[in-house]
């Protein structure tokens, strides 16, 4: 069978270098464009990816992407991703993007907090795999949670779907530095982050709405940096019905996730960053106080990962049909 | 005048020697004693602290401890301190003790959690400074707070006696390494904990009872290790009375801590780790979601320096009538 | 074709765990047995490999281990390789050692470095894999050198044989902890690494044994511990002939390893940790002082991969005729 | 006494804060002025010295700085120092710069690495504190090394000077990345550096003329980035003549600094970071390969204090004629 022919916009960040890495070991498919994030940038190598993958990284041009893939990644800026997806979606093909551009669906909150967003003409999935497999399977367009997101709604969602949820939602969210991107930074300098945590868009952040979008649910949310560089672990506070069993919270994400072959459900052994980097898994773990309703969720996963690249391709693997771990074990 | 004379039991441990150090160069004290957390092991001296103090760290022994000293820090695992602080303190002199084993005042919780821990004849001060000034001025014996029950005591207090918080109260607190002692562990083994965060300890951390007896109110206490081996941030998540003003709570806190030197408020501008390492510091800012009340405190410090050594030394130098800061900047 | 049925002892360690996760994936083989590294273990299961291998750690057992497999990789200690490798040997089968125990040929020096290695009755080849695939190809028992002497000898073998070598040779190592194995200790406690850096072993570290033997040179070799987990880089030092160029040395290296897939030459744009962890390179740089002879050889690699699993998987493909790059990639 | 009055220009970088930390607890020294590197910066506070100096930092003025104090520290780039230290000493007063701009005295290496540095018509001082007392306590300006030549000289230099060294002197400095300063840029970015470790500036580092300028011989300098903040370590690697003793190098260190408060000998149990961070000491230890001559030098100390902010102060102590540990303890 032939592969199928994959472009990545935006293949020189961190998160479409990750996707180039998967991508080039996938069983059926076959990188035959890889593009830097504008038209500006001069073709050029990628030293990381020596003997991984031998192309060049060429300047961004949708034609090019348009006419020599089945399929195409956008890693870029989500401004960017703004007026790329709409004329790309218009030439066909598949398309999986990364940005957070198209995945708020009011148009409020869209103009709040990505004002470049156009509307569409065509239906967007959310790419929340094990939440969303129908309509990944579906849709031209898939619009890939970011790792913030992504680790809040799989350890939530079973919950709020399962009626369980009383009370606030607190969710303190650790993340490794490579979140922030590739473009240095003070935020971001070496000396600043080692060493140190700091939380950052408190009430603001853009995640947030995404987040009680998908919960249908108001939550706290507070981002911290950390000093690790890939993974991200997020500790959920809330509480619960009070006669709510251990039993029935396990029985609920057995139900959820039993049959997802990248979710990894811990019990009461707190799920730790370090199990996860570099895998496409999200552990999910939690305690409860039996006695008082209380319930502390823990999820991680790695934000490169299963918070970017690898969902991505999760993503596009059910899209076109194929095993969905293909590329990603 | 001449200077107080102070010996320090457990002065090889990481606070322990946090403590030889400040203590060395404090214009007001000479340290006569140091000494390691038992009996049994051989006088030897610090590497580290070639050229800072000059003498050598002997076997644990009350005797000594009590004829050469006017005042004892204790810096000895809580089950050493149960055993060694009622027989020093039936011999006189202030003692300063580290360890949990004399902060908790009720009897059942007391027993859960530090069972070696007998009952004491004489008054115990909770250390912390600057909610406590004029019991440490008196007691004979101090119990100084951890790293934990400083950095969220010092952020929660003055709204738990104002009177506005309403609802849970969630604290997440991120710890470095250091924290959990210098004896080698699973835990604490570098590979393990390089690049990742773990959450521990989740309503079963006998620091929890603690915060609650100085709240008199329920709270939800999750610590995490985090990559770092000094510093402590706590994220603290409640709500206040909806009508409160941004206004109310600073002067709420400018009430508090408008004359405390180690105090800093950082109000909106959220405090970092890296600002508080190697000092006496404790930094708190705070943000509220003006429309519902919700409140987000973030509090960091030095878990050595203000979450153990520093304190001490700020409470002793309450205790002897000295300027609070002697020694400690 | 039936896969090649392998069992690994010694699997709960972090060679022996990334040997299991590369070989759960590798398209020729099946991991039939995983084992302790002693027979007083219980059976367990190790989290970090949840749906990657489903199966469990047994106690070590040699007949076990003889019976259900056609290759078998000790990842021990090496005085239980030392053991368990001449029984095993006895029995058939190919046999990988990562341990140091039988690399070294010189029975003086075998007797001081490891004094509880018996002479073996089968050959035994030096499993470096890019400068001995013949004689890997064809001994029942390869013995894979660490990561230490891998990052050494692949960037200096070239030179040595090309008879370039002038003078002393300098080997400057900063290694990653995960190279000081699992076992807690106070030179691997995160507190007493984070933010370090320490020199150890100074002309007296058995690796240099070994990287003088299959250089026929003496060596002066300083392996330092330096704040990270995974990733080895060697700083080299020496001199050749002053009339040599870069091409020369271009030459050099090209010739040794141009169709190398798992080498990888940087020349002049040194190579980094960054770039190799999680994968089975070695990158190697150098810069020539033209007009002196001086010389500075780069090299770097994962110590887990490259310096240990993943080269002795690579040793396991060339065994059997598999290609190279099978399961690493 | 009347305090002196102390300038830093330059303040608001990592050796600068650290000067004003410094600075603002000596007990001689009265902080008037601390500028930042330009005149064209906003005046602002630091919220990091929140507590320590209440005062803020102005603009660039060399007419308020030279009114105003009665000594001035320079922590500027060199490009500035170059153009500011000669307006400056013009005006009188006691100039300690911490920049590289005169610290070469020959006028082709001069010229080839500080291109931008005039000739000046007074003398300057080399500033290694422990090599160099006499000179700094008459000359006007105190040009100080930074952290790769002090932890390398004070190192090398009673060797050389003793004449025991023969053949090549290589140095492998690893050093933290405040060293590279505060501005943000790829090579300094948290995620490039964390879990790394670069080597850079191999046969084209200025700072190799400066050590070579002090030894009187050639030196092999190379210079690592290691993902910590703080300290820098050194390993030298020489040989001394064959007939040398343990006992005769031993001598030669406590001949040169047995009566320095900030350096100190550890012999065979080499130095780490861990123990000089935040410290002004420089710990050096050896090892001598005893039947070969081949010697092994480590040394290490903090590149924000001994190898620049503190050597400053020591230097001011010295100058002033001040207890050399004033404010540096």
């Amino acid at each position: 069978m032939s592969k199928v022919r994959i472009g990545i916009a935006g293949a020189t960040g961190y998160g479409g270098q990750e996707l180039l890495r998967l991508a080039a070991r996938h069983p059926n498919a076959q990188v035959t464009v890889a593009m830097a994030s504008s038209t500006a940038e001069d073709t050029r190598s990628l030293p990381a990816l020596t003997g991984v993958w031998s192309g060049e990284i060429a300047p961004l041009s949708i034609e090019t992407l348009s006419q020599n893939t089945d399929a195409v990644f956008l890693a870029l800026p989500e401004t960017v991703s703004a007026k790329v997806l709409p004329l790309l979606s218009a030439r066909g093909g598949r398309i999986f993007d990364l940005s957070g551009a198209f995945r708020l669906r009011d148009v409020t909150q869209r103009a709040r907090w990505y004002p470049d967003t156009p509307e569409l003409d065509f239906p967007v999935a959310y790419g929340l795999t094990e939440r969303c497999r129908e309509s990944i399977a579906q849709a031209p367009i898939v619009a890939c949670p970011g790792c913030y997101p992504t680790a809040a709604l799989l350890a939530l969602e079973p919950l709020a779907i399962g009626g369980l949820i009383e009370g606030d939602v607190v969710i303190d969210a650790k993340s490794g530095v490579s979140g922030a991107g590739k473009k240095p930074s003070e935020r971001t300098h070496f000396s600043e982050c080692h060493g140190s945590v700091a939380a950052y868009g408190v009430f603001a952040h853009r995640h947030t709405a995404e987040i009680e979008q998908e919960l249908s649910r108001q939550v706290t949310f507070v981002p911290h940096l950390v000093p690790l560089d890939r993974g991200l672990l997020t500790t959920i506070y809330t509480r619960v019905r009070s006669s709510t069993t251990e039993k029935e919270i396990h029985s609920l994400y057995l139900e959820a996730y039993g049959n997802a072959p990248f979710v990894r459900l811990r019990g009461n052994r707190l799920p730790e960053i370090k199990h996860v980097v570099h895998t496409n898994f999200c552990d999910i773990g939690w305690t409860l106080d039996t006695t008082g309703g209380r319930l502390v969720l823990v999820s991680c996963l790695d934000n490169l990962v299963k918070g970017a690249a690898g969902q991505a391709i999760q993503n596009f693997n059910i899209a076109f049909g194929f095993d969905e771990q293909a590329g990603l074990v």
